[in-house]
């Protein structure tokens, strides 16, 4: 099979990269950032570009089985700064794919939806895939109008897909640290043994994905097309407080905590409700948080 | 009160404002073709501008207390022709209306979004506003994705909402023959003798409101911001078969039909439940279909 895997050079998609080299396939990345040829496995092939520039991503396009779209321009935190530019980057991009996608004859994507966002404040916990979608911020809200295009061009071009709502990913290889989540920011503060900064007493929770997890149901995602949503997370909420407890048992270290007053937009607990992607998919998820972190840590200390 | 009628021009627009006027607000008017200015009521002003065009829109909301808007610059069934257009148009544009809005210190807004799109297949039937959004049209998908604007800029800028779902509005002044409606469409070709042409064997069943009830909560809606989301319709399904019948009553005409092939993407029948809006708004939809296709026929006749 050939993939496409939009954003394969992210911390998600470099993951995801290897595993589909590992079972065989020929994989094309496209990524904005250069990347070294070599570190890359061999049956996969890396194309520098721009997501906006679509004739590119056309061009990548050709003879693809299947699309991979990884690709955000944007960050949840910031994506209200400028909310037309996220607009523009990624729903307006999304839908010149899609429809390259229908020109080019490639008929199957799988889309990395965001399962922090979509959902906005929880009415209940843990939040199935049929929840109100409410984001309360602009990346949420074009990741939902993304998914209501790809169910619209299903139903006008026969393009199918699998959503994934995922919840918060972390393991080795995750470089954007106080980007991509508390996991690895501080991991990092530990092993630089400087302060970690928390808001609000620790006892708010989320729901952490080990990175091999997600890539495990990912490449099933990619095998047969059900044109339905899912979330894709633990589905266990996880305090802060838990992961510093289980940060300074593996790393042996105490960490140094500076208290912030609580902020008035943090949700006190929110976790995904995986069943669907269980049943679907013949997936669980494997790894413990202290597994995950302790496999994340030894990573950090031999490449950092 | 100073009111802003984004789209004033239009059928549903040139109702509101006179509705508006008759209560003694100052009314502003927003459309992209010109008017003659001796056809508006008294306190009404009209301004010439593009939609697009962000610095004449928020000139346009200066000194203004509630905003209505019910430009679309695309309708349903084109809207998939072109759907990075209707973005563009639509959606960007609404989300730099809001940002206008929340620069100029604008805080309540009034949108008409679409009954007949937004839910797609239904699943049941009459339709809550509760009902999954899979539209399957971009008009749809961008009328839902500036609904989740509009809780957001909520959210994070107190800006106060009424969102409007109105099913198929039909009355007198609907110009716009073959593009809004069967009702305005069969009395223009009872009126000159020619085909109607109907899909199917005329079962199909749709949500007619009469523009006078629609106007009436409008108007309501522009009072109190509840920061929800209300369908406006009859709430009652209506047949082309009931339809023509209604219309060769009133006409005291027989309609020659030209019956086409049923078309497999028309949903058999839809009616909007209105509970929500007669409750929060303290309205209920008063004419029957008799009387307004009553009312229609005559102004038709006068005006045509």
């Amino acid at each position: 099979m050939n993939y496409l895997v939009l954003g394969g050079n992210g911390f998600i998609g470099m993951h995801l990269v290897k595993a589909l080299c590992n079972e065989g396939h020929d994989v094309r990345m496209f990524g904005r950032r250069p990347v070294d040829s070599e570190s890359l496995p061999e049956n996969a092939k890396y194309i520098t570009g721009d997501f906006t520039d679509t004739p590119a991503v056309a061009q990548a396009l050709v003879g693809v089985d299947v699309v991979y779209h990884l690709i955000s321009t944007t960050i949840p935190s910031s994506s209200n700064l400028d909310m037309v530019a996220d607009i523009q980057a990624n729903l307006v991009s999304t839908v010149r794919l899609l429809q390259a996608m229908v020109d080019a004859g490639v008929n199957k994507i799988v889309f990395f939806s965001s399962g922090g966002t979509v959902y906005g404040n929880p009415d209940s916990n843990p939040i199935q895939e049929s929840h109100p979608l409410n984001p309360i911020c602009s990346y949420g809200v074009v990741k939902v109008a993304i998914e209501k295009y790809l169910f619209l061009f299903k139903q006008l071009h026969g393009v199918e897909y699998n959503i994934l709502r995922v919840s918060n990913p972390y393991g080795p290889n995750q470089q954007r640290f106080g980007v991509q989540g508390v996991i690895p920011t501080f991991l990092l503060k530990a092993l630089k043994n400087e302060p970690i900064s928390i808001w609000g007493d620790g006892s708010i929770e989320r729901d952490y994905i080990y990175i091999n997890d997600l890539i495990h149901v990912s490449v099933s995602a990619g095998k047969v097309m059900h044109n339905e949503i899912y979330n894709i997370s633990s589905g266990i909420p996880v305090s802060i407080n838990q992961i510093i407890e289980v940060i300074e048992s593996i790393t042996n270290k105490k960490l140094m905590i500076n208290k912030l007053p609580p902020r008035n937009f943090d949700v006190q607990s929110i976790a995904l409700d995986n069943s669907k992607a269980q049943r679907h998919f013949d997936w669980s998820p494997a790894y413990a948080l202290r597994e995950g972190v302790s496999v994340s840590w030894d990573w950090l200390k031999n490449n950092y």
